[in-house]
């Protein structure tokens, strides 16, 4: 998969792409990102990007012509015609789902211009606008980090083991359980038992059990929205019964 | 400000430190970042900070004694408590609202260690977890890059413009509207008349009802949240009569 990052900062990614999965990503051949830089698409030489917004108001507003000019190169350079996605807090929030999908797109760009102030005309040239979540950040390149990396997360062969995303929080609509690693005791707090007895038929049912307890205590929005097996819906009633909690608004 | 990151990867926060608003932020004294490296207080000189899951699975574990250990060290180099906020997809939901809140804690501990993969028992010696969103990081690091720019932005002085993060998106519970530079046409769209006339009362009345709209159109959720003025609901009432929206489930 290839994706370009559009940016006025290509040096804060350095650092991250030279870490841990998408090194691993790139390394592995399945990953080639390319950042390319706004301002060598300036409307001037002296490298003019932005300008101030009609009708006034604090902040700078990034310019339509550079990133029309930056993404008709991107089309030149990858031969085709990318799915463009604005990074911008006004965007479709992303989550699993989304992550998912767009890691069958390909190529991707991440335009990660100035998060808020960019011009309303960049809109019509993208296929796609995401958010990362309801709070503003500074530039976009924090949130196409994100978009990146839990991207990666669903390219086949990325992860060392394939089921690996699969088990991750969301990948089954619910939050993870605990876990656990030694020492089997530290500062009083011991792993649970059934860890460390090895009947791996009661670890996942454990496992499974504790999954949705943390996901009723924590996200109950989550846990309305799953679909649940026959056993899931058992292990649930359990909970409920034990922690006196009443499961009506669940249903 | 002191804020501590707590990360196996330092050097990931090199260039974002030195980059736009956190760069202001220190320079101007109101904030001050200290990356801690969770390797220095490995329990052994190899380094090992993680192990393998008890009870089996994918992945490692991050153990809990570096963790303790790094943040014994963070209270006697702050000489004080700090509030310590771990990363995980478990955690409350990062918003504005948890940005400004994060904003008045000091000294402020970001644990961004393996993002899922961490020993339950870390989760007693800290105060708050937080995810960034439903989608899965391999590391807590962007999502610690996320909430530190996000956050500073309601430092009282970063800002160039104190007035500038109180009007992004989400500072009322809406979305901003579109926003304009120059050039007045571009590809054939205009910037719209009201933002050249220079009737300021006329301007703020369009970006008020443009930011309902968009909020209306994207995102009705934060509608149905929002605390509207009087004028706010008679502009509503406008959009939804222009864009033919039925509004009935919108109180």
């Amino acid at each position: 998969m290839k994706v370009y990052i559009l940016t006025l900062f290509p040096e804060v990614f350095g650092p991250i792409l030279q870490s841990s999965i998408l090194k691993r990503a790139k390394e592995a051949g399945l990953l080639q990102v390319k950042t390319v830089n706004i301002r060598d698409f300036a409307i001037d030489k002296h490298g003019t990007v932005d300008d101030y917004p009609y009708g006034g108001g604090p902040g700078m507003v990034l310019k339509p012509e550079p990133v029309y000019e930056a993404l008709a190169w991107v089309r030149r350079d990858s031969g085709t015609k990318p799915y463009v996605a604005l990074m911008t807090p006004q965007g479709r929030k992303f989550a699993t789902q989304v992550a998912r999908d767009l890691a069958k797109r390909d190529p991707l760009v991440l335009v990660a211009g100035h998060y808020e102030g960019f011009d309303e005309r960049i809109r019509s040239f993208s296929d796609d606008e995401i958010s990362i979540g309801d709070f503003v950040l500074t530039g976009g390149e924090i949130a196409a980090m994100a978009v990146l990396d839990a991207t990666s997360r669903f390219l086949p062969g990325v992860l060392g083991d394939a089921t690996s995303a699969e088990s991750d929080s969301f990948s089954d609509g619910l939050l993870e359980g605990p876990q656990y690693t030694r020492p089997q005791e530290f500062l009083g707090m011991e792993v649970p038992l059934v860890l460390r007895q090895g009947d791996m038929a009661a670890i996942v049912r454990w496992r499974r059990k504790e999954s949705l307890r943390r996901t009723l205590e924590r996200r109950k929005d989550l846990l309305r929205d799953a679909v649940l097996t026959y056993e899931q819906r058992r292990l649930l009633a359990e909970v409920l019964e034990e922690d006196r909690v009443d499961g009506k608004d669940l249903w």
